[in-house]
């Protein structure tokens, strides 16, 4: 059986009946299936869609608040916390999000963290919308499951807390970074093992810190940060200002989500919007990040290599395809999708194509 | 010859004569003076009085402003934009840091980036001003010479772009991340020239991507990002924020100052200050931090590991040791500030003791 790919429309149209049908008000039913819609058109193929089954779990299982009150706990010129209620990490972190531009357009800088939160998506989602803001937006979170020890130590205390950037440009596609502080996203580790392939070495270590090259055994093992030593104090500083900051979970208080689909996870996430107007002209900014992304693509190459990537270009081209021919999903996870249509009593997803 | 070691009044007050020598006021060489010294305390050997020669050099080359109007360009208030008039960074940084502090203490978080600015110094002295106000201080920085190309490119576009970051604790060290983007700064390859060692794999690659071990040959070659691609992104947007974003230098328009000690280096610099108060009670943060790095010190250990460090604890023990024996410096050192102190006709830098 092979890929087929799915218009986003249906796709959007899928996950919204999906969230209608496990109770969820149908505006945040939209909005959740907007932001998931979004992860796939872009090729964040592990946040999309594909997690609509374990979200689906959870929810079934009563460990998410279908009518959060998502509100400001605490409030400065320049910054919120904002309590999610246990809502989809969605709903708080576009509430969130808004809340920064807001905010930033006054004071030129804003800083929103959340508590309460849930699992929210590809980090950079929430970067990019300071994009059309003319804002720069930067992104932190604590992930939903610690994936690495302290650098040497055998205890799992750090997950893989994400950074993402989004920076504006003239006529360039924007530079979007979105990106775990581990070498691997453990995604990456699970796609091996669907695969039937061995992880490259670097990925993870054992409990001797020698390389785990098996991903059916990355139960036994780690995942390395980048940097050796230094991942290791980024990712804690990540946590730092996403989690403890907020109040959020991080360290040993983190719910792993992959095991337990029952207990709230007190996820925390933060925002940063900051508007360069603020800094000096927007056209000249612009201008000068433009000059810098034509400089790296006018550089020279090493022997070998083709072509020359700015962060957020690959995705910025699935984006493209996808446009125009859909999102293709895998024949197992078409699968459990059908099983999940099923379950839930909505119309099943439609494919586009086959190919 | 053996290192001797220099107690830190001695250091400051050598740093000092010199900046007064060389022309600058009597209060801004004491800034200057207490900033390096700062630097060599805690152990940041290739930023304190290692640079007194090349700043040396610069000042007398005419390209630092010994007078400058350090002033705000542009403000809102939760941020501004300083611009240091090519003071020295010292000056520059510890008046954009203040300002960043005030500032957060009315918005609860406030961004202060400069232009027009100068070496400074390690990214940590500015970020650690946050922790006497019980508040976080992130700091960003454009190297002062570009060591890595884009990823996959062989123009170096990109330096090794600093972060730091400061997080008050109850009664454990702070923690204190002082990193480059890149696997290892360059000082570090100079040091391995200087030992007469090959440097490890990772560090550096030549112009076809091979690894390369000779740090002699560095300069046919280049720093390595931390995770490959991703560090290469991390870079780029730490580039941005402290560049970019602030009108100063980034890209093809850094001045590499090894080479270059006559041109004006727009350094680019910033300064984020977060008030935890803000988003709740400060003593509970500190508290779950400290918690936090006792679960990390109470870790199992991998095999062979003997102790599991926080980011900032070498350093702080390096600062107990300094303040108690003074700092070592090298013979190499020692014999340049005396060819310096005859040069300036200053008092020479009297050792405590040689051991």
């Amino acid at each position: 059986m092979t890929h087929s790919r799915f218009k986003l429309p249906e796709l959007e149209r899928f996950i919204e009946d999906a969230m209608v049908a496990l109770g969820f008000p149908k505006k945040d039913s939209h909005v959740i299936a907007q932001l998931m819609t979004q992860a796939d058109l872009q090729g964040s193929d592990g946040h999309g869609i594909f997690r609509l089954a374990p979200y689906t779990k959870r929810i079934q299982a009563g460990a998410i608040n279908l009518h959060p009150q998502i509100k400001i706990l605490k409030e400065k010129p320049a910054m919120a916390l904002v309590d999610g209620d246990n809502g989809m990490g969605h709903l708080v972190m576009k509430y969130a999000t808004e809340l920064a531009i807001q905010k930033a357009k006054n004071t030129g800088i804003a800083w929103v963290g959340s508590q309460y939160s849930n699992h929210a998506g590809p980090a950079s989602l929430y970067a990019k919308m300071a994009l059309e803001h003319d804002m720069l937006g930067l992104y932190f979170a604590v992930g939903n499951a610690n994936h690495l020890p302290a650098w040497g130590g055998l205890d799992m205390l750090l997950s893989t807390n994400p950074i993402a950037a989004a920076i504006p440009t003239l006529r360039e596609i924007p530079i979007v970074l979105d990106m775990a502080t581990t070498v691997a996203a453990y995604g990456k580790v699970k796609a091996k093992a669907q695969n039937g392939e061995m992880m490259p070495e670097g990925w993870m270590v054992d409990q001797e810190g020698k390389p785990l090259l098996d991903p059916n055994q990355s139960d036994k093992g780690f995942l390395l940060p980048i940097g050796g030593y230094k991942g290791y104090g980024l990712s804690m500083i990540v946590g730092i200002l996403a989690g403890a900051l907020n109040g959020a979970a991080m360290g040993r208080d983190v719910i792993d989500f992959n095991k337990d689909a029952s207990s709230v996870t007190n996820t925390g996430q933060a925002i940063v919007i900051i508007d360069p107007d603020a800094f000096g002209d927007i056209q000249v900014f612009k201008q000068q990040i433009d000059q810098f992304i034509q400089d790296i693509k006018a550089s020279r190459k090493m022997p070998g290599v083709e072509r020359i990537w700015l962060p957020g270009e690959q995705s910025h081209l699935k984006k493209l395809d996808h446009l125009q021919f859909g999102v293709a999903l895998s024949p197992a996870l078409i699968e459990q999708l059908g099983q999940l249509a099923q379950a839930l009593s909505i119309s099943p997803l439609k494919a586009a194509s086959s190919h």
